[in-house]
């Protein structure tokens, strides 16, 4: 059997988005600044998937921008907002969990005189909010505060984060890539003034992404060079993906709840068989906030590297660390932010399940899942130590924080 | 009968192509930063795909960053090694007839304190090299010239810019979208330091296109967060794009000299039937040094808009203006650059062949192109002028840019 764990990673792509896109690719290959027929055709398509997008979080089509990737999107974000006002203002403000593309993006504008402030978040993931409101200054032009976490799970207030910053004049954006498709979006009820998303999150296809920018607020491209997207992205468009994109927002909005519904019960049915069945797991992220599709667990004694390669061996895909970033990082930035021990935190994954998952492939993720944890521990000298002197082995000389002995 | 001849505003994807991605679309969906099967799967196909590109430009496989689009290459290469070197140097040179890409990455730079010089053309469109070794500074960084025009076809001595701009100790960025898979590009015999290339530009998809970037020189990121690329372009690769793009190199350097032989036979058949034809034609760009598949004339006393939209009527689709942004403009800035009147230069159309052109489009094209021409000058009070006094209206009081006379 296999179980494809690991869909924050990416999504398979629903069999409706990939028909629609085939057409893009052989016969309407125009492109869609050409004045001839075959660029009308693909310019009413990127039009018609616009709305589609446009419509699944309660935007204006003209709001919508597409772009490449949900990276794109939130750098397009947060440097174009920098950059379009950077006479005025020179602060910006994000959470400690956000996604790497939103804290390099930062840290780049930090290299051109910029000034960031990182806000912390209590244990679930929460950020501050009355640090987030402490940290809004006179010059501060932007805070960017994602709607949920890929790895924990955990959904923001983003309402509320609003209410905070426009009543100081600071613009909003929310990066809603492992959100939008999966819970119910919509921006004039947030009033978040630039959100981002990404097709391969909701079965679409990689390659299209979008940002939504409120009107009036300006941006200044990361791609110059064209009339393409209103001036804000240059580029030919990815005509046979921003189809694709259209036809999954339009599918996501419409058996959103459906999916929701049945995703949340196979989760619920995850969380509670793996605390049922395994001693010394520690869940992350929020319960009551959480996205309905995101399991992410500490076990203790083990590395998630190893865990993560040994189910992957029995056919199961999930991720360790963060899922965007998976060969870089021992920890996640996003563990060490809510204050995992990293001595736990190492042995961490993350299992984000799809509409495609049945109770089947739970049950036997339940089966497999101990096992593996078993053996894994069965080989660990720290749950060795534990065992026989019920203590846990403090890190110090001799334990490096992979938990090995160094030799 | 439909005949395509927008080839620079994009190719057909070829039907091998296209097998090819469509595995990468509905069964190999893995984020290739995943570490599990589906991963290493996706890893190991833009990996070949790297590989393939790399072999069509004679690079080193570590020297290929695959983006979204050329624009995107291209704004990498130029922002990219600006960025890189700010605090040494401060002056970027690029041609008077570079694309809308590379011209606004420059002028985005100025808005950041760069200095930018812009190189003049001659009537062929030709860079002055004279000119281009006079504008080099102390400070300059990079130089940008184009491989080839994708609106009037001609192909410049980079080989002689390199030599130039190396003596001088500056970097040397090609925009070779235009270029590249439709005649031999060898990045090793050129001895750029970086080279912009583009799928949609010999069969394969849109959405994928590469940077080459010369071992030791270095790129700031337009899109920061990820490990992707090297760390030089964050973001979900776009697997299945890639793959086709890896594919489309692969069969556009094996059928490189057959697809050159015949639309060169094609273009020239195509230009000499024109010039024998129909009166009052101007061929623009170089003939010796020109793309195998561009054609580009300026027909007195029309406009190219009208004619482009007459020929789309007739099934032939044609660009009038910059292929690129063929809505933004009367006249565009090559055929400014190469100093054409505008009272003829407003009367031009691009016309690009593909492998897929075949002799009897041609024929049609010469059959439907004089009678179309013919009915635009029945109607044209310049060329009714023209016939009446043997003159050209001088352009004044009474007309605009356009030749219309005002009302």
């Amino acid at each position: 059997m296999k179980v494809y764990l690991d869909n924050h990673s990416g999504t398979k792509p629903d069999e409706r988005v990939i028909q629609a896109m085939l057409p893009y690719l052989n016969e309407y290959y125009g492109n869609p600044q050409s004045m001839h027929e075959l660029g009308a055709q693909a310019k009413q398509a990127i039009e018609t998937a616009r709305k589609q997008v446009a419509d699944l979080i309660n935007a204006n089509v003209n709001e919508i921008y597409f772009t490449s990737c949900g990276s794109e999107s939130n750098n397009l974000a947060i440097k174009g907002v920098a950059l379009a006002y950077k006479d005025k203002k020179k602060h910006i403000v994000v959470s400690q969990i956000e996604h790497f593309s939103v804290l390099y993006s930062a840290r780049r504008l930090q290299q051109l005189g910029f000034e960031v402030t990182y806000i912390p978040v209590d244990k679930q993931g929460f950020v501050l909010l009355d640090e987030l409101e402490k940290a809004i200054r006179d010059d501060t032009v932007l805070i960017s505060i994602q709607h949920s976490n890929s790895e924990i799970g955990t959904i923001q207030n983003i309402k509320q984060v609003v209410e905070i910053c426009h009543k100081k004049g600071v613009l909003v954006h929310t990066d809603a890539v492992s959100s939008c498709g999966v819970v119910p979006i919509d921006v004039k009820e947030l009033d978040v003034d630039l959100l981002s998303l990404s097709a391969s999150q909701f079965y679409g296809p990689k390659g299209a992404a979008a940002l939504y920018v409120k009107k009036g607020v300006r941006v200044i491209p990361l791609i110059d060079g064209g009339v393409q997207e209103n001036g804000i992205r240059a580029g030919t468009e990815n005509v046979a993906a921003i189809v694709g994109m259209g036809v999954a927002a339009e599918i996501a909005k419409k058996e959103l709840k459906e999916n929701y519904e049945k995703m949340i019960k196979l989760r619920n049915k995850l969380i509670k068989g793996i605390q049922e069945r395994i001693k010394y797991v520690y869940l992350n992220g929020s319960i009551e906030n959480r996205l309905p599709n995101n399991v992410n667990f500490s076990f203790e004694f083990i590395e998630g590297e190893g865990l993560s390669l040994l189910l992957n061996s029995k056919g199961i895909y999930v991720t360790s660390g963060s899922a965007c970033a998976s060969k870089a990082l021992k920890m996640s930035h996003v563990l060490t932010a809510i204050g995992v021990d990293p001595a736990v935190g190492q042995g961490t994954i993350t299992m984000t399940l799809s509409k495609y998952n049945t109770e089947e492939e739970i049950d036997y993720v339940l089966k497999v899942l101990p096992e593996v944890v078993e053996k894994l521990r069965g080989i660990s000298p720290l749950y060795s130590y534990f065992l026989q002197t019920g203590q846990r082995k403090p890190a110090g000389p001799g334990t490096d924080y992979d938990g090995h002995h160094h030799e």
